[in-house]
């Protein structure tokens, strides 16, 4: 046998020769092999765990002798038969290299792992939160030598973990001593680095090797709901994904409402202040529960959000977000305590509330460009986050646009005669017959349509209660196609439709959906006027993203990802009819499920994607909707049904509108004033 | 007039050409001149008043002529209307070099003006402190670049005053819109800029140009006492110094009682923290209301105190400070905010602690250091700073030498028989006829001697209650000197002294120095078990003091300075007579008050004294008297009056002390157990 020998590494392919004897640990930091160690390779922490291949390696060119490595030693072998070790490991730490070895590091024994996400196109997470343990060994106090039990803690991170300098959250001060010595001078610390030139925090200290978790908490604290996914810091898993509704629907049902609230009530913005923060710490107390974790052991936590709820979660009067200019009172990324947003967390715990766009594109639309990545893109990529305001980037490689617009609650079932909140009961999915006009639907909590024998028995329980969302899309798309609303938006007679589920509403017509009143049910239905309300939302979102497609120069686009709850029950081919989204490929045409939540989380997971996106959010070309004459321009050919100037190509070769016109002269009833003029 | 024209400032003597028409702010700064501007230049703030000399300047070598500055403009006019200037100066921002010209920065204009010291050894003070004013004007938000408005505020500061990276204290988010708006775009921040690598911190944020104040607190947290002064900021005067007593008095008069409580009480470290945090916030109410300022306009606070007190104030649990190794939780300088000292203030406040040198000696000892500054003497300096733990420093530009020596309470008054705090009716200096062996005294509150006519009227209301400290120390030399006492401390009878002030007193013998028991007063005494107390605490403080110049290998120093607020009321003769301090010329020995307090004073005025002092409690060598052999030797040689083995030259010169030995050979009586040995 040689001086030396040749590690491979693997998946890495990284390669190198070290002197007979090199611990595998070693031989992995010296290149740069993503090999874990919390206790610093002393044996004892097991996350340096690596499977030695032995064998023939024809593909590496070497032949793994079976002594290519030492014999397990005492450490080791007292680690086995203490805590187990899978067949097959060793401990990279006590395993000395003593011949040609191809060494595997297991997925869980990455420092930076890959998170899993589930969708293909999505990016994905490598793990590298801002918090993480360090197991260390403090120098003993010298009388000879006073220096503060803190200076020599910070001298080991220096020699053992060549973390320079650090500083100490204040709550570990009073901790510090007895950890030290209840760990006979080895504690574990919690650091916070960050990824900007912030000195590196310690944020608590364990006695010993700690081996419990650390958490984090990425939240997205929209208007109607907060979400928040707890993540186990060492794994990058999620524990736990709850919400619940954002405390403040007290003060008002939308974002302009509670400005307006906080306008005419002088402690208006402070009581929604203390309510969302209320509402968060239950959230935080609710997910720990459910995990079954303590508390205090969340160390850090990511916050997305809209302008006004950032403001307000902040402490910050929300007044200058309902006028013009929409001043932001700070729009980069904020570094703080979470004690400073009063979370009952961890004492020291930190919170990191993303950039905000502009006065009307919040952090949580940062959190969707952050999980979408535009920037990273290199076809051109639509991204619309639904929700009360529509949240659109439009980019690729080159450069990114954003605008919000105001698509109003329609989206959401309210302001719809029979909408309500996608809950069991709630018509998600409609087919209209052409030719009979009879609707087939099926209900949120049950799998069958209602045309399907069994469908009463099985809706028994939550009964047919109204139409949520998606469904209402859905409905008004079907009831186009149908010929039962023609592209103005107005409702055919009886006579005009052929249909007896049309009567007479008023001075307009309605449609009947469905009629339980027999049951002591609702009478489903669709008025023009509801019509009218998806007609003002759909084109408030049509029309920015067609405002950002005009100053990018385009009027096609490549992809489009449709993010946001709501938007992963979209139906991209009911979305298109409407003229909500642009015309496009229905394959290109993809849901992101709650992108901002994702975002919050890889911003939670991966500490350098917060300078990424701060970076990508300086560079991302902003768009007030509001000063824009061609948005205006947009709206109106976008309250057409799809849409009164553009062809839509590839949905006329899917669909074919029906040629209907049913205003006869005579004006087209209520619903048609507000906003909408004649194509 | 050519082009260009010469500028000279007084006092410094800087001088340059400058281009006809430069403002003279301008051509300060291109000079480095010490010019104050809080406005930046915008003929507003006044801060840059200057005063042009006219006619011949022989030691210059110019003649200014009297159209050297350019006329008074409209900024200037209206200035001066509206607030007045003194006569013959101008604003430096607005008048402008056109010729030849001296001009004199009168020292209300220096940014790092000196602050007045009292005391002519003392360093000065150059006031530079680390929060300050900035004027500055904002750009408005505007939809095409939507920014945060504290993004804004950035610039500016980047822009106008080169600031080039600045963070924001929490709560100024909730307020800086507001004052944005309030200003109409113009606001002046109070900022913080840390002397080490912290980004600066925006701590508060007012509307337009103000005017007011902003204020520092320098405290010196005592075991007995919380002494604090309240500094002006903007100009380092001094507004209010007060005191009161530390409440943890209740839980200990001591350091080591107090260690005590904490050890035998479940939540005793709790409770002491939170007495202390009270206290101080007293402190800071009086001191506010005193000087008539609002508490939330203090931004900045220094603390100095001893190892125990700060652990207390910080919540840590000193327990490990009452036992060897007495290490330290941390012994570093503290940057905190002063909302988790629990201070009731400016919310976003600051607080520097300075850094502990040894767990005995603290950072109280770090503040006198920073006082005295004996690493800058040439001549070889010793500071005691004389309370219940006598801290010590010995040093020169070669080294600094520091320990602390437990001289227990007995110099406060505290466990003498006839002791009591320095007040009203206290004696306080005394001389013992060596002929009569009658005291004549003074007490505090009357300049009379009580031999002197009208002392007993003058004496009537406070009447003669007991001795203080300083009293004790002058009444054992004293006794010392007119042969009432013999070198090994015991006191002769009658008969050996040929006093009929001695009487018998238990085993020994007592002196009766006043009799007031007539009138109903006290009977005020000393009895030998007094002597003892004075014997233990002078030589603890001698045998540390002379361990320290065994240390650095000198059996002299060249000046004594006794520091503390007891310190001041010391005669040197005296304190020399007992041994208590190093034989030296008493022209040499001085006192230096509160230095403490005056360290923290200078921290909190000159922010790059906090790194120096840093820098130089890094270099200081410790000594720990516990585990130093020879500090048992000093102490039993110094437990005789002045001293068993030392010569003591300086003072044999000035008196000579009564060779006399009251011992008769049947031991010494009840007082002189203890920790004394026969030199």
């Amino acid at each position: 046998m040689s001086d030396e020998a040749l590690v491979i590494f693997t998946p890495s392919g990284k390669r190198g020769r070290f002197a007979v004897g090199t611990p595998v640990l070693q031989a992995a930091r010296a290149l740069g092999v993503d090999l874990d160690s919390v206790c610093g390779g002393r044996g004892i922490c097991s996350k340096c765990q690596i499977t030695p291949g032995y064998g023939d390696f024809s593909k590496h060119g070497v032949t793994v002798a079976p002594d290519a490595l030492s014999d397990w030693n005492a450490v080791e072998e007292r680690y086995k038969s203490k805590r187990g070790l899978i067949e097959g490991r060793r401990l990279g730490c006590q395993a000395k290299v003593m011949g040609d070895v191809v060494i595997d590091v297991p997925p869980e024994s990455q420092v930076h792992k890959q998170v899993i996400r589930k969708r293909a196109e999505a990016r994905q997470i490598t793990l590298d939160p801002a918090v993480r343990l360090h197991y260390i060994e403090v120098v003993e106090p010298d009388m000879h030598e006073p220096s503060g039990d803190l200076e020599r803690l910070s001298d080991a991170l220096r020699d053992q973990w060549d973390i320079a300098r650090v500083t100490c959250a204040f709550p570990v001060l009073a901790i510090l001593q007895t950890a030290l010595r209840k760990g006979e001078w080895r504690v574990t610390v919690a650091l916070h680095q960050s990824e900007d030139s912030e000195t590196p925090r310690i944020l608590h200290v364990w006695p010993g090797l700690y081996e419990g978790g650390i958490y984090g908490m990425a939240v997205d604290l929209g208007s109607t709901t907060i979400a928040g996914h707890l993540c186990d810091l060492r794994t990058g898993d999620v524990l736990t994904s709850s919400g619940l509704m954002n405390p403040q629907i007290r003060f008002g049902e939308d974002l302009m409402s509670r400005v307006s609230y906080s306008m005419m009530n002088e402690n208006g913005a402070a009581e929604m202040t203390a309510a969302v923060r209320d509402g968060m710490n239950r959230l935080f107390g609710q997910v720990a529960d459910e995990a079954g974790i303590d508390r205090n052991l969340i160390l850090d936590a990511v916050f997305v959000c809209n302008p006004v709820m950032h403001h307000l979660f902040l402490g910050i009067d929300p007044y200058e977000l309902g006028q013009a200019p929409f001043a932001l009172a700070t729009s980069n990324a904020l570094r703080l305590r979470a004690r400073d947003l009063g979370l009952d967390v961890h004492p020291a715990a930190r919170a990191y509330l993303l950039p905000c766009i502009a006065g009307h594109v919040g952090a949580d639309a940062a959190a969707v460009a952050l999980s979408e990545a535009p920037e990273k893109s290199a076809e051109l990529l639509l991204v619309v986050d639904v929700g009360t305001n529509a949240e659109i980037l439009l980019g690729n490689t080159e450069k990114v646009l954003a605008c919000s617009s105001p698509t109003g609650p329609a989206f959401e079932g309210a302001q719809i005669s029979s909408g309500q909140r996608a809950a069991p009961g709630a018509i998600e999915r409609v087919e209209i017959d052409p030719a009979t006009k009879v609707p087939r639907f099926r209900v949120i909590g049950c799998d069958l349509w209602s045309d399907d024998p069994g469908f009463a028995e099985a809706t028994a329980a939550s009964g047919i209660t109204g139409i949520c969302g998606s469904g209402i899309i859905e409905m008004v798309a079907e009831m186009r196609m149908a010929g039962l609303v023609d592209g103005p938006g107005l409702i055919g007679s009886p006579d005009q439709t052929g249909s007896d589920r049309i009567f007479q509403d008023g001075r307009t017509w309605s449609y009947l959906v469905h009629d339980a009143s027999a049951s002591g049910g609702p009478k489903i239905t669709v008025t023009n006027r509801d019509i009218r309300e998806i007609q003002m939302a759909k084109a408030a979102l049509y029309s920015g993203a067609r405002l950002l497609m005009d100053k990018f120069g385009v009027d096609k686009v490549d992809r489009i990802v449709l993010a946001g709850a709501f938007g992963a029950h979209i139906s991209p081919k009911h979305a298109m009819v409407l003229g909500m989204i642009p015309d496009a490929p229905l394959d290109k045409v993809t849901s992101a499920g709650n992108a901002a939540g994702t975002g919050a989380r890889i911003a939670l997971l991966n500490r350098r994607s917060r300078a990424e996106i701060e970076d990508t959010v300086r560079r991302i070309h902003k768009i007030e909707t509001a000063i824009e004459p061609r948005f205006q321009e947009h709206f109106v050919n976008a309250s057409h049904i799809p849409n009164a100037v553009e062809p839509f190509p590839v949905l006329s070769g899917l669909v074919t509108l029906p040629d209907v016109i049913f205003n006869t002269g005579g004006g087209d009833g209520e619903g048609g004033g507000r906003r909408r003029r004649r194509g």
